[in-house]
Parts: C-alpha cells; sequence; structure tokens
C-alpha cells in the first residue's frame, strides 16, 4: 500500500479570489502584517499498486487528469509506501 | 518577511464527500488500486513580523479563528523566513 500527498498550486500569475478574500479577513482581524496569501488543495491517496514505480506512474497520470487543471495549476506528489 | 505554508486537514472519522467523489471518479477512470481519497487545503501565508515568534503566535491564532475549523480539521504549520 502507498501514501501519496499531492499539494496543488495556482500558478504564479493566476489570480487567487479565494486567498484574496481569506488576506482581506485576515487584516480586519488585525494580521496586518500579512502581505500575501495563496490557497491551493491537499490531497491525500491511499493506493494498491505491484511497485513503487507503478504507484508513481498512477499518481502522475490522476493529478494531470483529475486532481489538478495542469493549464491553471502546478503540483507537486510525495509518496511513500505504508502498510 | 515570513513565508507559511499551513496544511487543514479534514480530522479522522469526519466524512469528506469531496473526497469520496474523487476515488469514485478515478475508479471509473481504471485507477481500481485508489482505497482512500481525503481532500484539504494547503495555504500559503506571507507576513511580516518583528520576529519568528511573533510570527508563529499571530499563524497559530490565525488558523484556530480562521483558516481551520478546530471542530472538524487539523491543522499544521510550517514556517520559514524569506527575504
Amino acid at each position: 500500500m502507498y501514501k501519496a500527498n499531492i499539494y496543488v498550486t495556482l500558478k504564479e500569475g493566476v489570480l487567487d479570489p479565494q486567498g484574496g478574500a481569506v488576506k482581506k479577513s485576515l487584516h480586519v482581524l488585525n494580521y496586518t502584517g500579512v502581505t500575501e496569501v495563496r490557497i491551493g488543495k491537499f490531497i491525500e491517496v491511499w493506493l494498491e499498486a505491484k511497485d513503487p514505480e507503478t504507484a508513481k506512474v498512477e499518481l502522475k497520470e490522476m493529478s494531470d487528469k483529475l486532481l489538478a487543471n495542469p493549464v491553471i495549476e502546478n503540483y507537486r506528489v510525495e509518496m511513500l509506501e505504508v502498510e
């Protein structure tokens, strides 16, 4: 069994209205030192595969096809073997 | 200037309908080895603070008050000093 952590972030230059709203709210709460907020996804996937190479290939495919939108998002995959 | 990565995840036992939907979609795409998917948030915050201790305290407060819902979510903060 493999466990993957996938971090999906908006590409630089892509507008992040959710991050902008959170930044404004933090300023209202008096955290005026906050200069920028960007909000992405943290996706955890557990999967069975015959070997780690297969798992890595599948995770890359899943990210490209479904988990991230490669036009506007970057992603990074970390994987470890678990019991 | 400090940069923080904040990982917000649903607590164990809290239902994750979005993760369930993604798991089903991955099965439809023939990734049948996927046994579980959990979807959380990956929040990046840049802030100014007079020292790292102050920054850490503020980040913890922001997470408790706004970025995470402590009733159903856990969070983890990583912080580094940047230029």
